[in-house]
C-alpha cells in the first residue's frame, strides 16, 4: 500500500513545523498530492494525585484561538529521551516530580496530516515544587477528581484530544482493577 | 490569556492546509512566535456491527509512513454538515449505511499546531453495500470484536489517536451500562 515520494511542490521550514506538498505514486500507480507538517514529536503527562486528582493545566491555544484544559504535555527537544522530557515537561507546568513512573502509549495525534507520535506516561506519587514554566508559555494549573474529569469529556468541556485519552484510559484501568 | 495577532511571518498556502507563522503579543506583553497549520474539520466514525464488532479501515498514512488501523474519517468539504459528512464518509470507505446515528463528542486532536476539530458520531444498525473510495484513497476495513480491539490499543497495534479514543469510549459506554 506503499505510497513513493516523486517530488517536492511546496514547503516551508518553520520554528518546529516543516510544511510539505508532495507528488506521489499511489501502490495502484495513480499520481496524486500528500500535503503534511513534519513534528518533532511530543510527551503528555496522565498525572494522578494520591487523592485519585488529575492534574490538567489551562492555557490559550492560539491555533483554536480559545484556552484549553489539557493534560501537562510539550515538545521533544532535539535528542531527547521522552521519559526524561515528560519529567521536565511536569516539572516546568505544573511544579510536580513523581516518585512513579509508567509509560501507557504512543500514538499519532494526527496522521491524515501531520507524523506527530506522542508517548503518554503515567505519573504517580507527586511531590509539589515550584512550576518554572517557558517564559512564553502563560499556564496555570488545577488538581480534578476524576469522576469530575470523566463529566468534562461526557459534556465536551475537555476538548483536547490526548487529555480525552488520558482520563478514558484510567477510567479502563480502573474498570480492570475492580 | 488571550494571544494577539501582530503580524505575518510566513505562510503557504496548500490544498486543504494553511502553514502560518505568526508574532503575537502574549497577555503579559511578551512577544513571541506561534506557528500552525489551519485545518477544514473532520468527522471520525465509530460504527459498531449487531455481532459488537468495530468496523476499521487499514490504509497508508504518507505522513508517518506506515499502514494504520483507524476508524473511518474524513475531511469536512466546504460548508458540509459534519453529520452528513459522517455518513457520507462511512458509505465511500466501508459500503455500510447506518441506520442509527448519534453524536460522541466533538474534540481538537492536536491543537497545539493545528485547529482541525474532529466530530465523533456512534453509527449502528449497519446495512452493507459497497464502498466507493475516492480514486486517490487506498482502502481496505475488517471488522474486529470489541474485546479485540482493546486489546490492540493498550498493546500498541492502534497508532491512531482519534481511534483510540473510539475505543475506550465504547469501553466507558459498556461499563455505565452495566
Amino acid at each position: 500500500m506503499e505510497e513513493k515520494f516523486r517530488k517536492r511542490l511546496k514547503e516551508e521550514k518553520g520554528k518546529f513545523l516543516h510544511y510539505c506538498l508532495d507528488e506521489v505514486m499511489l501502490s495502484n500507480g495513480h499520481i496524486s498530492t500528500r500535503e503534511m507538517v513534519t513534528h518533532p514529536g511530543a510527551v503528555g503527562i496522565v498525572a494522578v494525585t494520591p487523592e485519585q486528582e488529575l492534574v490538567l493545566v489551562k492555557q490559550y491555544r492560539y491555533p483554536v484561538q480559545s484556552v484549553l484544559y489539557e493534560i501537562p504535555a510539550g515538545k521533544l527537544e532535539t535528542g531527547e529521551d521522552p521519559a526524561e522530557a515528560a519529567q521536565r515537561e511536569l516539572a516546568e507546568e505544573t511544579g510536580y516530580n513523581a516518585g512513579n513512573w509508567e509509560k501507557l502509549t504512543s500514538l499519532y495525534t494526527a496522521p491524515g496530516f501531520s507524523n506527530e507520535f506522542m508517548h503518554l506516561y503515567l505519573a504517580t506519587n507527586l511531590v509539589p515544587k515550584k512550576a518554572h514554566p517557558d517564559p512564553d508559555e502563560i499556564i496555570t494549573y488545577d488538581t480534578i477528581p476524576l469522576s469530575k474529569v470523566q463529566q468534562m469529556v461526557v459534556n465536551g468541556e475537555i476538548k483536547d484530544g490526548k487529555t480525552v485519552i488520558a482520563v478514558l484510559w484510567l477510567i479502563m484501568r480502573e474498570r480492570q482493577s475492580s
